[in-house]
C-alpha cells in the first residue's frame, strides 16, 4: 500500500511494546504471585502523549481510577502493571497503594508520579503485598531493556502464553512503529478480572488524535470480544506515543487514516489472541450480522448470538442447529421478519427465508468442526450491520471456573 | 388462613390439571417421538374462560400464533400439546398443522375448533408428523380421565420427570381448586425450546380477572426463572377456568387476592420444579436484590448475577468468590455505590461496605455446598428490589447441549 506518501507494513514485527523507538520494558517476578513473573514496567525515554480506554464497570479497581486521572492530562511516560492481584474492592488503602506504585516507578526512572500509569490484574478484594512491590519496582526499572516479551509475560493470569503484536507504517518516508501487548484469558472477561492492553508508538501526534485513534481501534477489536457484557473491574487499554520516529505530526487526512488502520491491526491481532486463548476455548467464531433495521439492532443480534450458551455449546459440539440460532436471534429484542432471515456457516446456507436448508447441514457441520468459524446472518430489513468475535463453551471452562484448585493455581 | 370467608389450603394436592372439578386429561404416545409419551390433551366438561401468556421471542412457533388468536376471544375448552417437535420455523404448512391439531380435538370432543388451544415443544424447523397426530389425537381424547400425571409426562423433552402442582382455597364455603403442569429442562430455556405450563381451575371468574391473575402469577414465578432472557419460540402459560366450583364469581377484594395468591403458589411451585430440573443443574439459587435506586436497576443487577457464567460456575464450585459478585453487579448497568454494597450468602455476610469479610468465607462456602442457596445483595441506595431464581452451570450442561448424541436422544 502506498497512498500519498503513506504506506503500511502489516507484517507483525517482534518486540511488542519495545518495537517502537525509545521504549524499554521489563518483566520480573517480585512476589505478588508465588513463582511466576508478576510485575511489568514499560517506559519511554522521551515525553509521551497518552490515551486510555477504561472499563465501564461501576466497580472500578484503584489503579483504574488512578490511571484515569493521569490520562485526563494527556501525558505519561511509563506504565507499571502487576498480575496476581487486581487491587479492586480494596478501599482507600488500595487507592494509596496504586499511588505508591506510581511513585516507586517515578523515583526509579526520574519522572513525575503524575506521568506513570498503573494497572493491576488478579484476585479481587485483597490488598497488594506492597513490600514485594517496593522491592520489585526499582529492580524492574533497573532491568528496563528490549524486553517486550518479558513484560508481556509478567501481566498474564490464566493465559496460556504472552500476547504481543507490532506493525510498521511509513509517513513521508519516516518509518513509524506501533507495538502492543495484552492479556486476557476468560472466554468472557475472566474471574481474575480483566483484559489489559498496552500500546506504544514512536509516532508523533497530538494527544487528542491518539485518543480518537485509540477509541476507533478499541471499538473494532477489544469491544468486539466483550462477549457477554461482563466488563471487569480492571479492564483498560493504554497507549503511549513518544514521537521518536520524527514524522510530521499526524493530525488528519491519509496519514491519520493509515495510522488508525495500523493501530486497528495491532489491537485486532491482540484481541484475536485473547479470544483464541479464552478459558477452555477450542475455536473462535466471527458472527456477522447484516441487513438489520439499524446498527443497534445489528449489535443486539450479534451479541445475543455471541453470548448464547446454546449457540456456544452448539459451536463446541459442531452442531449445525439452525433452530437454536433462529430462537436466539428472535430473542435479541431486535426487529426480525422470520421469513427474511438467511443464515450461513462459512459458504453453507443453513437457513433460507427463515426455513432450514436440510441439504446444507453436513457441509455446515464440517465448517463447524474447524477452529475458525464464520457465521453470517442476513436479516433482510435494512442497512444495519455488526460483527463480533466469540468462542465456544467447553467443559474445560466449567472446570477452570468452578473449582478452588484452579483459582489457587492461578496465583501461584 | 381465613379472612372474610376466604381460606387457602396451600398443601399441594395430587392430580395436577385434573385436580379441579370438571377437567379430564390424557397423555399417550402417538409417534412424534420414537417411544416416549408425546401427546397430551386437557379438556373441560364445561365452557371455560381462558387466559394465556406467550413468549416475547420475535420468532414465534405456529401453535403460539394460533393460540394467541384463541386467547384473544377469552374462551377455550381444551388444550392439545405435543412434545418432540416444536412446529417452529415451519412456514405456512406449520400454521395449517397447528390448526388441524385443534380441529382434530374439536371433532373428537364435540367443541368448536376456536375453543382448542395448541402447544408444541421439541425440535425447531421440522414439520409435524401429521399422520401420527391424526391417529393419536382421537385416541387421546378417548382416554380422557383423571390422568393429570400422564398428561404432564407427555409434554416432557429433556426433563427428568413430570412436574405437577395443585392447591385448594375456599371462597364463602365453596372449595375452589387450582391445578397445573409444566415442562422445562433447560437451565436456561432449552434447545428444544420452551417452558410450557398449563393451569386449570374450577373457580368461577371473568376472563379479564383470570387474565390479570395469570399475569401476576407468571411475573412472580416463570418470569423470575427466565435466567438469560433467552425466551424460546414456543414458551407459553395457558389457563382455563370452568366455574365448576360454583363459587360466587371472583371479581375483586379478598377473594381475588387469595385466588391470586393460590395461583401464584401453584405457578411458583412449578417454576421451582423447572429450575431444579435444569439441564445439568445441581443446585438452585435465589438472588435477592434490595436497596437499588429503582425497580429496574434491581432487575438489572439480579438478572446480571443470575446470568453470569462466572457466578454460575462459582455456585457450582461452592466458591464464595465475592470479587466475582462485585464485578458482575458493577457491570449490570445499574447505579452502584461500591462502598454501600452488602452481600450475604444465607446468613453469612461476605461483603460489608464493598469490602470482603474474610472471617465469613468458610461459613459462606458451607452455605454454597447446599442445594438451595440464598444470595442477598443490598445496594444501600433506594427502595428498588427484585428477586430471581437461577441454577448453577455444570460440565453436564455442556455435555447435554454440545453433542449430537444428546439431541438425538431427546426425541427418541
Amino acid at each position: 500500500m502506498d497512498v500519498a506518501g503513506v504506506s503500511v507494513n502489516l507484517t507483525s514485527t517482534t518486540g511488542g511494546v519495545t518495537a517502537p523507538l525509545g521504549f524499554r520494558a521489563a518483566g520480573i517476578h517480585c512476589g505478588v504471585k508465588r513463582r511466576r513473573p508478576d510485575l511489568a514496567v514499560v517506559a519511554s525515554d522521551l515525553a509521551c502523549v497518552a490515551a486510555g480506554v477504561f472499563t465501564s464497570n461501576r466497580v472500578k479497581a484503584a489503579p483504574v481510577r488512578y490511571s484515569q486521572e493521569v490520562i485526563a492530562h494527556g501525558q505519561a511516560r511509563a506504565i507499571v502493571a502487576n498480575s496476581g492481584n487486581a487491587n479492586a474492592c480494596t478501599g482507600p488503602k488500595g487507592q494509596r497503594d496504586a499511588e505508591e506504585m506510581a511513585r516507586l516507578v517515578a523515583r526509579s526512572i526520574q519522572v513525575a508520579p503524575e506521568e506513570v500509569l498503573v494497572a493491576s490484574t488478579g484476585i479481587i478484594g485483597e490488598l497488594l503485598p506492597m513490600d514485594a512491590l517496593r522491592r520489585g519496582i526499582p529492580l524492574a526499572c533497573e532491568h528496563l531493556g528490549q524486553s517486550g516479551e518479558g513484560a508481556a509475560t509478567a501481566i498474564l493470569t490464566t493465559d496460556s502464553g504472552p500476547k504481543t503484536a507490532a506493525a510498521t507504517l511509513e509517513i513521508d518516508g519516516a518509518p513509524v512503529r506501533i507495538g502492543g501487548m495484552a492479556k486476557g484469558a476468560g472466554m468472557i472477561h475472566p474471574k481474575l478480572a480483566t483484559t489489559l492492553c498496552f500500546l506504544t508508538t514512536d509516532a508523533r501526534l497530538p494527544a487528542s488524535v491518539l485518543d480518537s485513534a485509540l477509541r476507533t481501534a478499541v471499538a473494532g477489536s477489544f469491544n468486539r470480544i466483550t462477549v457477554d457484557g461482563d466488563t471487569s473491574t480492571n479492564d483498560c487499554v493504554l497507549a503511549l506515543a513518544n514521537g521518536a520516529a520524527g514524522n510530521e505530526p499526524i493530525v488528519g487526512g491519509v496519514a491519520l487514516r493509515r495510522f488508525e488502520e495500523a493501530l486497528g491491526d495491532v489491537t485486532l491481532d491482540l484481541a484475536m489472541q485473547v479470544v483464541r486463548d479464552g478459558e477452555g476455548a477450542t475455536k473462535v467464531a466471527e458472527i456477522e450480522v447484516t441487513g438489520a433495521s439499524s446498527r443497534s439492532d445489528a449489535d443486539l443480534v450479534a451479541y445475543r448470538l455471541a453470548n448464547s450458551l446454546l449457540v456456544k455449546t452448539a459451536l463446541h459440539g459442531a452442531e449445525p442447529n439452525w433452530g437454536r440460532l433462529m430462537a436466539a436471534l428472535g430473542s435479541a429484542g431486535a426487529e426480525i421478519a422470520e421469513d427474511r432471515v438467511q443464515i450461513f456457516v462459512g459458504p453453507a446456507q443453513i437457513v433460507r427465508d427463515g426455513l432450514g436448508v436440510e441439504a446444507s447441514l453436513s457441509a455446515a457441520a464440517a465448517e463447524l468442526r474447524g477452529s475458525e468459524i464464520e457465521l453470517r446472518i442476513e436479516l433482510g430489513l435494512g442497512e444495519g450491520s455488526a460483527n463480533v468475535l466469540t468462542c465456544d463453551l467447553s467443559e474445560e471452562y466449567i472446570r477452570i471456573n468452578g473449582s478452588y484448585a484452579a483459582e489457587a493455581g492461578m496465583v501461584s
